[in-house]
């Protein structure tokens, strides 16, 4: 895998606009559209079972993100997981899975519907997967705990996908090859969305390469935008780094990408 | 109809500030509700069967956005859509109604449970209304298929009513009259929400004029907050953009909208 | 109370990321959410009854908000507020009560579910939850009805908690003590969500201080952050104005707070 080649993804999922369907939460619905559109692909945002089988049947990727998880809406994320069967890739967020049994179900319940190709979250949130013991503290876990790497590794072989478990380092496994990613900035830990947004990315990336590259892409591409956002507001706030993650998402091709990605394979 | 006069609605707008009562997507539901008091109108959500004709009786107009459709929203638009009763203008987003049969007998059911005075869609919801054959592609469907002209006027004839395509250019017809607008920039297609926003504007605008004169100004204001941000956010990106519409609808006036409306006569 | 002290209170809440649990609409959960992390809170989004009492129950403070009410999320408010049992602060934000009997007895059974700390709203809320009869005009009510102080005081004593009438003046009273704020700004008015970032801030300062002191930091924040909004976007707009909003919030500290409080017991 060379960085150009796999950069280059950026620019074909701009050619070809992948049709992105989101069974998501309400608090970062907008920015997860936004960052999709920004970034090239189409969204499509449907979570009642009454349509998303049909919606996941025309889609290019589907994305499941557990935030204010209802019963209506994992009936709607089992049906899509269904119809996706294998061949649409599907990208799972279990947002706060360690904070209820509700969503620890919720991802039981997904997970045996039909073969998810990704799933990305915090390290508290792969380690309530991976059945290791770094407590919740709400949905953006402090991330004091060590061994993020054998969480995700265990969180791998437990769940028999690619895992992406990001924090200061991003770490993308599927248990025999390991990715670790050095771009992104603490800010992105100061605004809700980012991981949701780098979920939304990773299965935009999806639809146009392996779910490996993906993964690693959607986690890169946040960060970057992270740090070219942090540069733009510089000495301004939070509120400016929030709106320029967008222009640099809008801006987003593979050069800047294959220069800016910090890339290790371990 | 003169423009000066037309647009001199915008001012009456902020003067009234009439209450528009949305029922719409979780998406774009934080920018309706801006963009609807950055323009002067009052805004209230509610989607729930249990209080949506109670709302919509003390409201000054209804809009009605099919995105994220569920069984209790739909049935809050009908309730609401009776509520309206003819008396109150309803302003119907077909948000992908292309996208799955769901949406599809949401909108039947809508339409048969009340008046509706607008409906704006894209043109492959419009198209996918008026029984015409373009293909959908998520909810900003690409606009190559040609003859958006013949689609609003066959949609506006089947549907009773006052039909608006958005798209490069923007059509308004009733099939007996046909104004187009030239306003607007291609940025508007890269965020979420333009057109909803554009609906909720035609609702606000329909609480204090005839619905035809609400649909031509909901769809150039619109697109003047487009041109106007585009300047603003000129090499900067599409995070300024989207914030630059709110900057621009909270400047709006008739003055503005008379000076910069493209509009024709057809 | 001296306001050095109170204002400490803004550090504290840096330094102890007191986890929120908010049961709030979709509307204004984005800056809901934003504006605790910037503050310094650590937000989690739940509102389905299968797990609010489990969320609410590893929560520092509970945030109940009634925009977009469903019978689905008033069971949640109830469940958590139940679990809440008096040991961890609630907040009540009983947006557009006075608009539909179903919020009205939405409020009753929340009251009625376990003990609550604050309620914060605009004067046509808590007029209506005062009995007495400032007509409702949307969410945002005109503020134009004299003797704000008189309906605080009464709804007060009616409901036995603090509460916030937010509006050019603020009032905290609990009806024997009453506290006036001069912050703020009238573009708070002209955006969705200030009244909710309010209430919000408030939560995450009650988890961390006595409800009174955090009824008054929450309005007093909001009022600041409008302030220095406002600076930051003269000449610009209500979208820079919103944005720098979190700008705002991100900085805060005691300091701040402090210098730029305006306070007045009566």
């Amino acid at each position: 895998m060379i960085n150009n080649d796999l950069c280059r993804a950026a620019d074909i999922l701009r050619e070809k606009k992948p049709l992105v369907h989101c069974i998501t939460n309400y608090v970062t619905a907008t920015d997860t559209a936004n960052i999709l559109l920004a970034a090239g692909a189409s969204p499509i945002m449907a979570d009642d079972p009454a349509e998303s089988a049909e919606i996941t049947s025309s889609a290019n990727a589907l994305l499941i993100n557990l935030g204010t998880p209802s019963e209506n809406r994992i009936a709607a994320m089992e049906r899509s997981c269904r119809a996706a069967a294998g061949e649409i890739p599907v990208v799972l967020d279990p947002v706060g899975v360690g904070a209820s049994s509700f969503r620890a179900d919720a991802v039981r319940r997904i997970l045996s519907a039909g073969k998810v190709a990704v799933v990305r979250g915090n390290i508290s949130e792969l380690s309530a997967l991976a059945g290791t013991n770094a407590h919740s503290h709400g949905v953006d876990a402090a991330e004091e705990v060590s061994l993020p790497l054998d969480i995700a590794l265990t969180a791998a072989k437990k769940l028999g996908c690619i895992c992406v478990l990001t924090g200061e380092v991003d770490i993308i496994t599927d248990s025999s090859r390991t990715v670790c990613l050095k771009n992104g900035t603490p800010n992105l830990k100061q605004i809700t969305g980012a991981g949701c947004m780098t979920s939304a990315l990773t299965a935009a990336f999806a639809a146009v390469c392996d779910p490996f590259s993906a993964a690693v892409l959607g986690a890169a591409a946040m960060g970057i935008f992270g740090e070219l956002a942090e540069q733009s507001a510089l000495g301004v706030g939070l509120g400016r780094f929030h709106e320029a993650l967008f222009d640099a998402a809008g801006n987003m091709n593979g050069q800047i990408l294959s220069e800016r990605i910090r890339y290790e394979e371990r």
